[in-house]
């Protein structure tokens, strides 16, 4: 997608230097930086103190990461693994990483040491290639819904579109999950505008995913996560796209702590809700997500704490909340499949059911 | 109240002095900070500046403040009538306020110039005890819904309650609204702990709601906005409880932006909603609530900056959103009276419907 006009991923190499860029999260709105990893080490500490997040996202630098692993580990197998370790404690939770790096060691440990480097440089660009195109795919897949929505429009006003958190490019190598059709749609000339929610506490909507819309030059307005029952309630929201962290094989979703209440009040006010995902979030062994799903309980400073520019331009923390009391901070929620109208996939849209979703995805053909 | 093991109120005065106190919300819960208001001007400032806020605890202050008119107003009608718009100008939704200098004006001009300032202090403080009486009347009305929970847990662990906002006992004289019935609760000995939803974009409930708990020794938590639909699901919530700046002859309610996820997350588990009120924020003529209440949108710089204490120890302000991303900021939404369990009021606990309001609080009988 684009910064300042420029076309980017997320995660790029450049061959000749033996490098691996990524864009540092951490720093965004205020700073585009890009940071350039030339070892293991530097890429392991990248994953682990979140210079990237979003599954996708981390997935494609651990490809990356094991390039680097190849010039590092002299031709030996036990080097190999021991820097593919470096990569996959990182963060243990994160599917998406252990199963770039399995490929990864798979293929490089098929060749000779001399075609390490090569064999896993192509699988590293393969591996991105197929999250940008799953991403692409899931965004033709839910332009029609938007299509239909303004189509419906009497007065041809802007597709209103609500999400939460960020599911945007950053979390993956492009396009995103839940901002791929709102792109699309943006780009074939539909008018959309996105209620952006902030996304306490760690406000990945409101420095992320607004900053991506607004590079895009796509018309959007932050708002409070308190803000969107009441702006739907006025019919100020066509539709609402989220991202997922989890989806089970009965249509259950685990999402960014919130994602839950805009479910239910897109419900009451019968506000279709949909789901973008790409398949490597299904959980097929997954029976009951409000048991099963184990829901991180992040750091109690991540509420307490907010990280912003001050009135001196300097990147600085405040405390926020009244310092003798205890905090809880669950990272993740489940809303129910009954609330979910649908799920985009790379492959199609499918009914948030068993049934729907195992015709789209019948066992065997499962990625 | 109790701050640091000592009584307060929000407002009151010391006649010797000629001075009214204020507890400054502003600086809390950093700083206890106690203002002196000498004057009108200085009262009118600490209105408009936010010093105070809270429906109840504005009433009261504009009370004490039509004292400090009749110490300025050289006995003349017309010079306390200018004092009284001085105030009245403020905040000119805030209904209390203009109905608490209206009643102060109506008294003082029956009397001669000489019993001005004595009928205005008596007036001043029969005000804040009736604005104290009717939170604590709501507490004890409320009592029984905690007693009754925590009858029926088998392990008799604490009631867990969930509020939104600030409707404690800074929004009024004393007590508070919403925290009244757990205030009455934990000093009945029931155990309670009390979830604190932070209440973006102002933090109210992290700065005010927790401080206050705190200083009662309340049992308590602070959460995101985003987590209560979480907790209830895994029946983490019993009861939740919040206040409302307007309510409808039909019981719906204007509350806080955000209440109506709450709202909804509770039904959706069947965990009881109720919303505790003095009367006085009845609005009997209102039909249609989502057509007639206005929603006041406030500055995008409430979303755009938080203000807290820096590492350093000093306030300051910090922005948290993408410099370049347009912010709406609506202050209230409304839920509807479908979703709410009942309505907590001084004369004890109604059904949000007409007929059982209107039996509560028959014509004639209104305050």
């Amino acid at each position: 997608m684009r910064v300042d006009g420029q076309s980017y991923r997320t995660v790029w190499s450049d061959h000749s230097k033996g490098l691996v860029h990524i864009i540092d999260q951490r720093r965004l709105p205020w700073c585009f930086c890009i940071e350039n990893l030339a070892t293991v080490d530097a890429t392991a500490t990248a994953i682990r103190d979140m210079h990237v997040r979003g599954a996708g996202c981390i997935g494609v630098l651990a490809g990356y990461g094991m390039w680097l692993a190849t010039r590092e580990a002299e031709g030996r197998t036990e080097n190999l693994r021991a820097l593919a370790k470096t990569l996959t404690k990182t963060r243990p939770t994160a599917r998406n990483l252990a199963w770039a790096v399995e490929r990864q060691i798979a293929t490089i440990t098929d060749c000779s040491p001399n075609d390490w480097e090569s064999a896993s440089l192509a699988l590293a660009e393969s591996i991105a290639d197929e999250d940008a195109l799953w991403c692409e795919k899931i965004g033709q897949h839910g332009l029609p819904i938007i299509e239909s929505i303004h189509g419906q429009k009497a007065d041809k006003e802007p597709v209103q579109i609500l999400t939460h958190c960020n599911a945007g490019w950053l979390a993956f190598a492009d396009w995103g999950s839940a901002t791929a059709p709102i792109y699309a749609a943006h780009r074939s000339g539909i008018p959309v505008h996105v209620w952006v929610d902030e996304t306490r506490p760690r406000n990945q909507g409101a420095r992320l995913t607004a900053w991506e819309l607004q590079n895009e030059g796509v018309p959007h307005t932050v708002i409070a996560d308190n803000a969107g029952g009441h702006l739907m309630q006025h019919r100020k929201v066509d539709v609402v796209i989220t991202g997922t962290d989890r989806t089970t094989g009965k249509g259950d979703v685990a999402n960014k702590i919130g994602t839950y209440h805009k479910a239910l009040a897109a419900a009451d006010n019968e506000i279709p809700f949909y789901v973008a995902l790409p398949s490597s979030t299904f959980d097929w062994s997954c029976e009951d997500s409000l048991r099963e799903i184990p829901i991180e309980e992040r750091n109690a400073a991540e509420v307490a704490y907010i990280e912003g520019k001050n009135r001196q331009g300097t990147m600085e923390e405040v405390q926020v909340v009244n310092p003798n009391s205890p905090i809880l901070n669950p990272a993740f929620d489940v809303t129910p499949a009954r609330l979910i109208t649908g799920l985009i996939t790379e492959r199609g849209i499918c009914h948030a059911n068993e049934t729907s979703i195992n015709e789209l995805f019948p066992v065997g053909s499962r990625s």
